[in-house]
């Protein structure tokens, strides 16, 4: 079949909107038609070429929802017509890791995954004879595609596309690293370091399971407002005092219980652990950082008892928990529609880029 | 009272047996006569001079046990003939810490104990008129020492002296980084790096909950045996194996799911870290490293699932924990005999240092 698509056919170049085409699904997938997708700053780290590892021509976009409109053999979780959000990180349910109880990475299609594949070692899609390669398993950027059906999940009908495709990626990060990860309990004091669309809901996470102090910290004075839209208690601005990590512990009454970092820079990430509490204090690491740069930190830090982890996809199970995260979205736990700030056609999609690197979106969306 | 005891006049100086004057105990003290004590690398690392915050003249020694023979007002919880075994972490019961459930940090007595003082701010230890300071809040190389009521555990009395003293920091540091910091579970593969006295001690804890592979890494060989002794089912000396981090990793079936560094070189506790499982491998740091010595790794370690964490006094809590460790010891749960290698008096207690410098004890122990 043909299916319209933007496709990243080289590093640092605008997509291009083209039709494309696209085989139906082979025995145990399924094709999706995507009604609504988020452009994510993983999209832009590809697309900008800081990804080693990023393939190309590929079609980009990793955080949609949509229809399931075909499966191929032996397809039994999904049907035409379910509603579902594509994972990249899938949930085989028998790999060591999905059987582990103690982790959401998946690693039963990891290897083609990688390489922009499908499980089988093929691409789906194709343009004028040649190999278009999947992104993240997911290629969300395209309106038809083809995803494993382990890396769909079935969500709810009544959810509306262009605001739950967000739980695709950014919610699900945010508000499950909260949950899943951190394992945050209520009465806790937190710090959250970034307030883009991840730290806002990392505070929304925070909001929803009790915390107490919900502190922000960003440079830059405008996110203030944007985060007590989602919960926070405090905000400080790390030009406005002096030692950022002696105020928090201050500002927190001994430091935090649990700490977030949503900024990828590794200097914030050392801030970040070193402002938790003394013998508990748990700081998680979600934002992604730029290629070769390390964290440090005394080890003393960990000896008297500070914790250091990270959290990848909010340590959410797609297929068994993101069904759960668009129930507390409609359930008004969480919130999503006012992260929502741009929406547009797909031949508008390079406006979402630029509306990112400019710092002027919480969240654009495209639909179809 | 006079008391002999090994007093540590200044850094990098050989101890001095001498009759010091100690006052009785306080409301809420309790004299102990120490019956025997173990010589640990923390006192050689503050004889030595490389603790910034060493106090000198003081009474080195926090590895203990004995008897108390008389408590200040106030003190309900032991009396005069109950064994017990000092505290350097004590167990206030009413601290932030000791409330929150999540630390053995008791932080009730911690600003004056770090100043070499008993809580009440001055010392019970002088000698010819001059001053004496506490250390560790403990002064085990004293015959009798003052502690406060909440920093000694009291104990069954047919556990020996001469090896239960051990339970006072090394056997607790090692054995109770499995079962507290860790709570390594049945089954786990795990990896220890350096086989000294805490090594060993971590190894016989692994045991004790039934972890599979038990993998010990040292350089030097003739830790192998020493390993093997207590329940190491793997050794690697990282001189015969080209990348330590990938031949842990292949030996482990995809990664430690937890390791242990116990040896305080910041290089070693990042293969320990790294050598962990994607999604939930642990790695507790142990070791004290140097002064200013950092521990490095990329983001990426942590955002894929590994944690990094450290253990103090094994996360025991002084007066619950160590009353239990002492029963394990006395049920053959865990062994101490064959890790005392050397006995003496008080008189010969610089012998110790010599030995543990020379690497040929794993535990000194001065009985009085």
């Amino acid at each position: 079949m043909k299916t319209r698509a933007a496709v990243a056919f080289e590093p640092k170049k605008p997509l291009e909107i083209v039709e494309v085409d696209l085989e139906g699904p082979k025995a145990g997938e399924v094709l999706v038609e995507i009604m609504a997708t988020g452009i994510c700053h993983t999209d832009a780290y590809t697309l900008d070429g800081f990804d080693s590892e990023g393939i190309f021509p590929s079609i980009l976009g990793h955080e949609g929802a949509g229809l399931v409109r075909e499966v191929g053999a032996g397809v039994t979780s999904v049907k035409p017509g379910d509603h579902v959000i594509p994972l990249y990180t899938p949930e085989c349910r028998q790999c060591k890791s999905c059987l582990s109880r103690k982790t959401n990475l998946c690693t039963h299609i990891r290897a083609t995954q990688g390489k922009g594949l499908m499980p089988d070692g093929t691409s789906r899609f194709s343009y004028k004879g040649q190999t278009i390669f999947h992104y993240m398993g997911c290629s969300t950027f395209s309106n038809f595609t083809v995803l494993p059906e382990i890396a769909v999940a079935k969500i709810r009908e009544d959810a509306p596309f262009d605001t739950s495709c967000y739980i695709g990626c950014g919610v699900t990060t945010g508000v499950g690293s909260v949950i899943f990860s951190a394992k945050v309990e209520p009465g806790a004091n937190c710090v959250v370091f970034g307030l883009g669309g991840i730290g806002l809901n990392v505070i929304q996470g925070l909001r929803m399971v009790g915390a107490d102090k919900i502190v922000g910290v960003d440079i830059n004075p405008s996110k203030e407002e944007w985060g007590r839209r989602f919960g926070m208690t405090h905000f400080v601005n790390p030009k406005d005092v002096g030692d950022i990590v002696a105020h928090l512990v201050n500002l927190t009454g001994g430091g935090a219980d649990y700490s977030f970092d949503c900024t990828g820079n590794t200097t914030v990430m050392r801030q970040a652990l070193e402002c938790c509490h003394r013998g508990w204090g748990t700081s998680i690491i979600i934002g992604v950082a730029e290629a070769g740069k390390e964290i440090s930190t005394r080890p003393f830090q960990l000896v008297t008892g500070r914790v250091w982890k990270g959290s990848a996809f909010g340590g959410a199970r797609g297929r068994t928990d993101v069904p759960k995260i668009v129930d507390w979205y409609m359930e008004k736990k969480i919130e999503i529609d006012p992260m929502i700030t741009h929406r547009m056609p797909l031949e508008k999609i390079n406006d979402a880029f630029d509306l990112m690197h400019r710092g002027q979106s919480i969240r654009s969306v495209v639909v179809y």
